[in-house]
């Protein structure tokens, strides 16, 4: 398992060879992820999760299950953090990237994989980081099950590294969600992010460079400094929306659901839809976090963060219209605040932003 | 599905715009490796895999399935890979360094997830690499379900590229291999190496940066190029090592496995050996590939040999000594050249190389 395949790893960097509190930590920030199901195995090769609990109540959860696989990385938000020390979140922002995929099937992640590549190993740094990637799993109630750390400093100039992520999770095949389903009249839910999540920093880092900006300044009006506005973690959605899903037993309700990432709102809900239908949505019905209007100023075209950023919808719901009203309640009572931000038509797989 | 996250990842990317070639070609790499059990999704975020066969033959292969991931890079051969421009097999690499993790716990590859960081994308070259990749699943018969391709220009200087990856696999609880069963008296059979693998490539090129040689080269002593000897693409133990397991439908007869990585066969067995039990391995009893006698000539001592190398031996199985055998035989049959390279005897989970 990781902590064993980690120690491996380490001793080929000499530094490594006496730190085991390096190893400890990370075995520790793992622990701290487990459930019922995970079996932990010492000296091993590799990460074991049982399908199914061991207490007859809960045996055969799945009938036919469909096990559903993620691959992503943070993305140049890695440079930021090292740029700005931040450390501490940007294993949320992986786990985030990773999970909100998974979860736009209907599926449960089970649990996470981690890949932290770097140039020279500074234990305590990465330490930081490998807690933050057990944070966000915790945030999705799921295992940090194993890892990798890679010591490569031919290939990753010092102090910079590289962090992707695999999800693992599963969900009964016949409340599979892909999307099919969805038809004319549905109603479009948008769940809020926090700001720019884990996508368009190149882009943000262009715009930061090119107008000199200081990360460290507060800016009024953020009301926090640069720095805090984009390096907040990306929200993950797993819990509001496993516990829409869980309300509704047999009913299919929600016919779809897209993460907005890179390619933003047009290109994200157009993957989500079938192509017999459009996508009708209403930007004035919810507001961005200020940084997005910031960023803009600096000089960025409005088409052009449309395509780059979430603009502030992180997650997108598509629900039976009857059950509209309904789900939005449920996702407030799971503490989301939830905006009904459009509606499907009749179409040909187009979305249209008005 | 990893086609359409590419193709949005790839949108960040302005030559790639136009660039559908790059996606098509990835597409019909992955479905090379598709069997029955995955369940194509258009525009999807997620791959997905059904865990049972449709087929009412074949339902319910897994009573209590024991899910199994690995995480692991291809290391630094990549970067001998973009040097020698052998791209075409770094694939079969990364591949098996994360299956022959797999299959020590006895489980059976379901699925593979790539993650490829580059600096700038040069597509015919990724193309290439990613085809590689296919071919890995192929042998390892797993599918090729999903990827993420990540350009970061500032993260990676132009021409190189970093390679990780992710693999699932599943095991009947009560058949998993865990190494708790090995016991004094067990024979320890070993699966020959066809080279160096995966593993200690940092060091390999220091010697060839230090001795400035060419990599081009006919070396007498190995009868080809130090290019084609450092190249070639690790071996994937799955097909003998599941057909040695398949064999034995009651009888557990295999108690242990290891891969032998970084650590090389001191460390790596020490892995799977419970605390009572010693290793003891005869190296008389195999005949390194001869690129290992070279790159100690180079100089490199014995010791440290031993401990980054596989120096022959590249996966290791305990078996139960009155089958020994038996398995070998099966071993062979299966197109393996096993060899009996030591034995367990009491003690405190140290490996003794005579």
């Amino acid at each position: 398992m990781m902590a064993d395949k980690r120690l491996t790893y380490a001793s080929s960097g000499v530094r490594l060879e006496s730190n085991t509190q390096f190893v400890n930590a990370i075995q520790a920030a793992m622990h701290s992820t487990y459930g019922p199901r995970v079996c932990s195995r010492n000296g091993g090769f590799a990460g074991l999760f049982r399908l199914d609990y061991d207490e007859q109540l809960f045996r055969r959860n799945y009938r036919r299950p469909l096990l559903v696989g993620c691959a992503d990385g943070a993305g140049t938000k890695v440079l930021l953090a090292k740029q700005t020390g931040r450390l501490d979140t940007i294993g949320i922002d992986l786990v985030a990237m990773n999970v909100n995929d998974l979860i736009t099937c209907g599926a449960e992640p089970l649990f996470f994989l981690d890949y932290l590549a770097i140039g020279t190993l500074d234990p305590a740094a990465m330490v930081t980081v490998v807690e933050g990637i057990a944070a966000g799993c915790k945030q999705a109630d799921c295992a940090l099950l194993g890892g990798e750390t890679a010591e490569m400093p031919d290939l990753y100039r010092p102090g910079e590294f590289d962090l992707a992520g695999f999800s693992l999770g599963v969900v009964e095949l016949h409340k599979a969600i892909d999307g099919r389903r969805i038809s004319p009249g549905d109603a479009i839910i948008g769940l809020p992010s926090n700001g720019v999540h884990s996508n368009g920093y190149s882009l943000v880092r262009k715009v930061i460079a090119k107008r000199k900006l200081k990360l460290s300044a507060e800016i009024d009006e953020l009301g926090e400094t640069l720095s805090d506005a984009l390096m907040r973690p990306t929200r993950i959605y797993v819990r509001p929306i496993l516990q829409l899903l869980r309300a509704y037993k047999v009913k299919r309700v929600v016919t779809g659901m897209a993460h907005i990432t890179g390619g933003g709102l047009p290109e994200n809900v157009a993957r989500a839809l079938p192509p017999d239908c459009d996508a009708v949505l209403h930007r004035k019905r919810w507001t961005p976090p200020p940084v997005f209007s910031y960023l803009q100023r600096l000089g960025i075209a409005h088409a052009e963060m449309m395509r780059v950023f979430n603009m502030g919808i992180g997650f997108v719901v598509f629900v039976r219209p009857t059950f509209a009203e309904a789900a939005i309640r449920r996702l407030r009572r799971a503490g989301e605040n939830p905006v009904r931000i459009g509606r499907v038509k009749r179409g040909s797989g187009q979305v249209t932003i008005k």
